[in-house]
């Protein structure tokens, strides 16, 4: 049978991305089918009723949701570049890192963007220390994932451009060698990935999508 | 090199009961380190820095946190009874109503357990429909992992006993075979494994301690 790939997303979703870096590195053609999430079609809803979000992935008709699972699927379905080291032990350490990015940095950074004044202030210092703990795990290794780009890598899509995004658009200098140089650093390398190049939408305009929604109240996909 | 397998961990903890239980199915001997969370051990922060939270496995000396990837870890190395089908689908399946159960059903039961009144009945009515969602996986089942216990099962160790006491504390009548048939029939089949049986602890102890911590503002452990 062949293969039918297809993907409920949205260029502008760091999640959606997730799942395209993946497939790209797998080489693995795919047809994307980008959602507006104003007016969900009856596709999203019909593949992922518990969330109805994107990404929502459909190989050969089934529908897998959640960005990780999705990786962790693509990773179980074809070879080619693994996303996960083979070491039992290592590949705890990603699982750990991509839920350490998605249960606490997400929400955290999120928060502090949406806040104003003193608390603002307060929540990019803990933006700013968890991003530190995050960083940690870059010394000596260019990705996350050693010399090549792994899961941890992949989920930390989001900071390789939204981050920088949210925190120019809350006046907050955050992202420099002073403050966070191995993040600084991954940021280039990762995308300089032409996996990662052809995935990210134009910084200008993420940027101008923020600007336009800095009175909104939460982030509307996952 | 003789195993060393270590859990750092709490008996009235459904997180870390969900460790001892797949470590019990597969067959590993252990030793329970018990933590006073009150008063943290050098150790659980030493191998749990980030989070500073039961349970952490330490296999070998190396440790593991974070309840979920500690059992995809215990799956990866131990054979024995499998916690995840073959099927990379249906171990997709089996991450999402996972990962459904820890980032949907535990917050959402959480809060409207510690809300009042009205804002408890609100919460008390999502709570019956994010439940009524994850007993549909139950439908023509007797475990969420098919005729045996898996991963989703031992995940979800959290209705077993500590849905109930919270629910009975609140003094909210749902977990009976009216509202939730297939849950219940759930509950009772998961209470007789002796995995679970020798794990769980006593369900006057859980609500003796709920009783009294009814005033607290947020969970301490996970």
């Amino acid at each position: 049978m062949a293969e039918e790939v297809k993907l409920l997303g949205l260029g502008g979703s760091p999640f959606s991305c997730r799942v395209e870096i993946a497939l790209k590195l797998k080489g693995i053609p795919y047809e994307m089918i980008p959602e507006d999430l104003a007016n969900k079609s009856p596709l999203l809803v019909e593949h992922n009723p518990v969330h109805k979000k994107v990404p929502v992935l459909l190989h050969n008709g089934k529908p897998i949701c959640e960005s990780v699972v999705i990786l962790e699927y693509i990773e179980e379905t074809w070879k080619g570049i693994p996303l996960l080291p083979e070491d039992p032990y290592e590949r705890a350490m990603a699982r750990f890192w991509a839920k350490f990015i998605d249960d606490k940095c997400v929400g955290v950074i999120w928060k502090a963007y949406l806040s104003e004044g003193e608390e603002q202030e307060k929540g990019m210092e803990e933006v700013l220390e968890l991003l530190k703990t995050l960083e940690s795990q870059l010394e000596g290794k260019k990705f996350f994932g050693g010399d090549d780009i792994g899961l941890v890598d992949i989920v930390a899509d989001i900071n390789a451009l939204w981050l920088g995004v949210l925190l120019e658009v809350a006046g907050v200098d955050m992202l420099n060698d002073e403050k966070l140089p191995l993040l600084c650093k991954w940021i280039d390398e990762f995308n300089k990935c032409s996996a990662v190049k052809e995935t990210l939408p134009p910084r200008q305009m993420v940027l101008t999508f923020f600007k336009a929604q800095q009175s909104a109240t939460g982030p509307t996909y996952k």
